[in-house]
This record gives C-alpha cells, sequence and structure tokens, in this order.
C-alpha cells in the first residue's frame, strides 16, 4: 500500500510543476499503484498531524507499508531501487545515475527556482527587476554546461532512460514559461524524449485531472 | 585508490565551507584514505580535462579505481554505501536516513545559501537589500522547522550520527557569518556536537592547513 501526499488545487501556474509529479512519474516507471492523499494549501500544511509526516509542510509525503518518507528526490531514489530500469545495479552505472539525480535537483534546480520565482511570482518587483539579468545568466550557464555535457547521447548515464533523467526533466519543466531551454536544441530534444514516455504521460495527466476534479466538485 | 578534486585556494570568507570538506568529512568517518588534486578557481574550473570529470567545473570531483563521480552530495552518498555508520542498511533507517540527505540539500540549503550569497557576497547591491528580510524570513522558517522535527533527539535519524547528520552540519555552517541558527539553542547543540566528531575535526584541519600550504608556498 503506497500513499502519496499532495495538494488538491494549486494555481494554474503552478499545474504540471507540483513535485508530487516526479513521485508519479517514478511509481508508474516502476508499475507500482497508489493512492493519493489531498492536502490544502496554506492550513493544511501547517496541520500538526501532516508536519509530523512532512517536517516542513511540503508536497509530496509518502506512506509505504508504514515507512514515512518525504522530499521528492529521496521518495525517487527509494522507488528507483525497486526498479532496475530507474537505478541500475551495475555498480558504475549506479553511482554515476545517483550523481545525476543529486546534480538535478542541486545544481541545476535552484538556480532555475530562483529564476522561477523571479520572473513568475516577483515579477513586479523592485529586487526581482535588478536581479534579473545575473539569475538568467547563471541557468544558461548551467543549461550550457548540461548541453555540452550530453552532447549527442540520449539519456545522462549509459544508453537508457533512468532516475536521474526522470529529475532532471522536472527540473527543466520549472522554465516551461520562458524560452531559456529553447536556446539548446539539444535539450529540448532531450526534454520531449523524457517527456513522450508513456509514464510520464500517465503521471501528469492524474496529476491535472486531480485538479479538475477538485475545481469541478 | 580515491582522489577528490577542490580548489587550491579560496577567499577567507569561505575557508572551512568548501564543499570537499563533507567529502573529507565522509572519508574520515568511514576510515578511507585519500588524495587531493587541487584546481586554481577560475581558469582551472575551465579547464577541458577537468570538464570531463565535473561537467559544471565545480568542486569536489571524486575519483575511485575508476569510478567518476561529482556532486558533494553523491559522493558522501556512495562513500556511506560502505559505512554501515553513515547509512544503516536496515531498511527503514535506511530510506529515512536518504530521506534527510535529500531534505539538507534540496529543502534547507538552498534558501541558506541565497542567504549567504545576500549577505556575504552581494551585500552592497539594492537587489540585496531589497530581498534580504524575506529571505532571512525563509531561512529562519526552515530552521524552525528543523528545530521543531529534532525536537530533544540528539541525531536526525535513530539515536546515532548518520550521513543525513553530516550534510545538515555543512549546511548549518554556511551561516556562520550570521546569527540566524543562534535563534535555535537545540541547533546550535547539534551543530557543535556533530562538529565534535573526531572526523570532522580531522576533515576540516587538512582543508585548512592545505590553504596555509598554498599561501605559504
Amino acid at each position: 500500500m503506497r500513499r502519496i501526499s499532495t495538494f488538491r488545487q494549486v494555481r494554474p501556474v503552478a499545474r504540471g510543476l507540483v513535485r508530487d509529479l516526479r513521485v508519479r512519474w517514478a511509481l508508474e516507471e516502476a508499475g507500482l499503484s497508489y493512492d493519493v492523499g489531498y492536502i490544502d494549501l496554506g492550513h493544511g500544511q501547517d496541520d500538526p498531524e501532516y508536519r509530523r509526516l512532512q517536517p516542513f509542510g511540503q508536497v509530496p509525503a509518502y506512506v509505504e507499508d508504514g515507512l514515512e518518507l518525504f522530499e521528492s528526490g529521496a521518495i525517487v531514489h527509494h522507488i528507483a531501487e525497486t526498479c532496475e530500469e530507474l537505478l541500475p545495479s551495475d555498480p558504475m552505472l549506479r553511482a554515476r545515475t545517483i550523481t545525476w539525480m543529486y546534480a538535478s535537483l542541486c545544481t541545476i534546480e535552484p538556480k532555475v527556482q530562483n529564476l522561477a520565482l523571479l520572473e513568475v511570482f516577483h515579477a513586479d518587483e523592485a529586487w526581482a527587476k535588478l536581479r534579473h539579468t545575473a539569475s538568467t545568466i547563471a541557468v544558461r550557464r548551467r543549461l550550457a554546461d548540461l548541453a555540452a555535457y550530453l552532447g549527442d547521447a540520449e539519456y545522462l548515464v549509459g544508453e537508457r532512460f533512468s532516475a536521474a533523467d526522470l529529475l532532471m526533466t522536472t527540473v527543466l519543466r520549472i522554465l516551461r514559461h520562458g524560452t531559456l531551454v529553447a536556446e539548446f536544441p539539444s535539450l529540448v530534444a532531450y526534454q520531449q524524449r523524457c517527456e513522450a514516455r508513456p509514464a510520464f504521460r500517465r503521471a501528469l495527466a492524474d496529476q491535472l485531472a486531480a485538479y479538475d476534479a477538485a475545481a469541478g466538485g
């Protein structure tokens, strides 16, 4: 029995980006079924019972037979441990995959998230206008390094899709409101390649359907 | 044969914070010896040979018998896999430890790093002054949540030090220039408890000694 938590409803700008998408995708890749528990933005995040499960009030949290986890990266890691396709058992491939999982979340995502916050949520604020150029340059540099590493390869590690690509794709998606990724055609193709996977399509459809159901109910 | 890369020299404000400290510490905890390869800030990071090892030009990178890794979190993860003390084999403790490793680097560090950059490297810039209050509040909230989770416990997971504490301690250290951590006495005690470990003392001394040697040479 697996259960993830996520927000019942979010603003349109966040639909398809909330981090439960990563866990849904990993579960779909692994062929594992799951339930979803919904919390409300704001007061739902501060509920003491939810905080016991997720100390920072974020989503997703994850429960599996008494095991309580949080952090989308850690949950994906946990699921990937049971799925050779997501995290190969070969020691070299495994270590390289974990390297790129961390690189996605620790080297790329913070710069990307800073830029997205600045452009999407604080665009009218004076500090955001002053910081915009430097933040854009920082992201562009990371994307250029990523594109240089990727070269003509289809995936980050070896010749097959892995949990590293899953996480990296969800990081690149955060830039969907802008044109930075489009400066790197190989990254556009990479993202499209990963998002074309049936498991991703199902995960995304399920996330969006839940918002639609909440809006209509 | 293990070899880490790091900077030959850094500004005083960065001494004791550069991320090779994490890897040195993990290796010391695991009782593993290592060599160090030094690169120069700037042009050393852009050297094509180094970029082949570390696509983003950051430190540390890590080589072990032909295995080439980067990302301090991923390297610590790799070392921890061979060290029961750092990453317990019990499935529940293991998954919880990995959760807190990711939480340290993905939920706490980005906010902390943003504040440190703003206070240490951009303090005189207009955007940094405008953003300072919001950035401080964001870090304080994370620290309050962390302190609430920790409660009276000595370590993040179970009753023993683990790789999660190693990473979290190095994140808290990034705030050493200010007084935010001091607002939470239990976090001060936690950080001191972790930094009192002989393995940490050796790792820090070795990092600092290398800067002193480079400065004197």
